[in-house]
Order: C-alpha cells, then sequence, then structure tokens
C-alpha cells in the first residue's frame, strides 16, 4: 500500500459514535469503562446537555475495528441510564467541529496567515502584536490541512472540540 | 434577587476548567471520580488530542462553588499523568463553543428561520424540504439565546460541543 492508501485506511477506523443519556452522574464513567475494557482507544469526546435538560447528549470518535466496535456499542445501548447508542457514518450525517488556534506571528507573518484564513473562511478572534486566535470549523480533514499549513509558523496552542455529528434531512434522528 | 439577578448569579458559578493530559488510558476516569467525589455536576466535557499527539486537551465546564472547585482543580493537577490544570476566567479568554440545530421548517416557515440564521451570522449546513440543519458558533449565552428564538419552531434535535477555551494574547498559554 503507498502512503495515500495507508491514510485513507485509518481515516476508515475511526468511527463516530453518538449517545444519549440521562444526565445523572456516574453515566460517563460506565460508558468509559466499556471503552477501555476492551482496550479501544476514545480520540474525543463530547459532551453537553441535550434540548431537554434531563438528558446529555455524547459525541465519541474513537478508532479501531468494526466489530469490537459494534460490540461496544451495543453493550453501551444496554446500559441504565443510556437512552439510545448508535454509530453515524459519514455519508449520512454531518460531522463538524472547531478549532481555536494560538499562532506567533509578527507583522511580516501576520499577512501569511491572514490569507490562509482566509482561504479556510476561518475567523481572528484575538488580535495582539505577537500573536493571534484563529477559529476555524469544518470536517476533520479541513481542520487537519489547515493546521498543517499552519505549521510552518509557530504555533503556540490549539483546543479542538471534537466532532459533533447529526444525520441529514429527514424528521427521524 | 429579582429574576436578572439570579440568573446572573447562577451565570457566575459556572466554572470553566483547562487540563492538559497525557493520552493515556485511564486517565479521564480518575479526573471524572474526582469531580463525582465531590458532587460536583460537570456539564459539559470536551477531550481531544492536543497539537502534540502525545497528550490531550480537556475543557470542562462544571458548576458549583469556587472554594469546592479550587479544591478539584489542586486535586486534577496532582494526578499522575496530568500536566497542568488551570481555571480559565471569561474576561481573559476566548470561550467558544458549537451547536448544530435540526429545525422542522416547510416552505413558508423557512423565510423566518433564514432570518434568524442571518441575524447571528449562522448557517445553514444542511437543507432539504421538510427540515433545515443551522450551524451557529459562539459564546454560550449567544448560542442560548438563537435557540431559544428557534424553539417556537419544532426543534427536532440539538448537539452542542462544550465550551473550548483559550486564554487571549501573550506567549503564555
Amino acid at each position: 500500500m503507498d502512503q495515500s492508501s495507508v491514510l485513507q485506511r485509518e481515516r476508515e477506523d475511526i468511527h463516530t459514535i453518538s449517545v444519549l443519556v440521562s444526565n445523572k452522574p456516574g453515566v460517563l464513567l460506565r460508558i468509559c469503562l466499556i471503552f477501555s475494557r476492551r482496550a479501544f482507544n476514545i480520540e474525543s469526546l463530547v459532551v453537553s446537555p441535550a434540548i431537554d435538560g434531563r438528558y446529555s447528549r455524547m459525541t465519541i470518535t474513537a478508532q479501531g475495528s468494526q466489530k469490537v466496535l459494534e460490540q461496544i456499542v451495543k453493550q453501551v445501548d444496554k446500559l441504565v441510564d443510556v437512552l439510545h447508542a448508535s454509530e453515524h457514518h459519514s455519508e449520512e450525517s454531518i460531522e463538524i467541529e472547531l478549532a481555536l488556534i494560538k499562532i506567533k506571528a509578527n507583522q511580516t507573518e501576520r499577512t501569511d496567515i491572514l490569507q490562509i484564513v482566509d482561504h479556510f473562511k476561518a475567523t481572528t478572534v484575538d488580535f495582539s502584536d505577537e500573536s493571534l486566535i484563529i477559529q476555524v470549523t469544518g470536517k476533520t480533514a479541513k481542520l487537519d490541512a489547515c493546521l498543517e499549513l499552519f505549521r510552518k509558523f509557530e504555533v503556540l496552542e490549539c483546543v479542538r472540540t471534537g466532532k459533533v455529528a447529526m444525520c441529514r434531512g429527514g424528521i427521524a434522528t
């Protein structure tokens, strides 16, 4: 396999799982345990209140085999306080994340950086004499590409939200 | 206290904590345990890989007393595999989150919805005959206000990333 198909392969093994849980203490712990028992590496995790305050929504990005993942999803789905767990497939879902990137920038570097910002439809959320904070949203691959371009400058800090996913169209969630 | 100062009070009790950890299994579990032992409710949690792949960044939003929180931060900071834990204060930080909101919309409702989208500088990321998916980014209060306006339509689903935070300006993180 050449380099690009290896990358392609790795990308395929990254799964996005969406879980709706009751907003009770301990639920997160029990879900994490199921993943760690099967040595499945959680790459990113997003937990936030659902529109109905009694529930929380989790979006988990994890890397590993499809077969093991299916077992994990089944186990999570069976947990008390879990209302629903399922895997998202990128062709039928919107998958978006947000990143804040702080870059060291003097006056000359700033022009080059702002051209990249412009291209990626990103925005500058903080501007000082020695640094810029850039906010960029989009698919994981877009954020990776953007960050790669910024690497020729000095990236001081980067925070990403991890992926959130939602099924396209229709009334079913 | 009138309604608005009660709200103000509640807002003040919401804290944002930023933690840099080694990308090892079990770290998340141990951090969650510290919070749950002190009955501190985690409202949102964001974990994603740091720019150096060996580390992960966590941003935790939690509600409770300042005093207990300080103890929690100290305890988290002492954990093995935790490199750094600190509280963010909104006046010196950029705090942003992202939301995807799916709204049931026929042709007449769509016009009203798109006016709100326009006002909040949000974007439509999916468009079908019966629904729209809106992407909106900003501070928690902005997202709350936007969601409140959408409530007069039928909100089918909402996923929020939870807050990520970054100190303004300077070279220090």
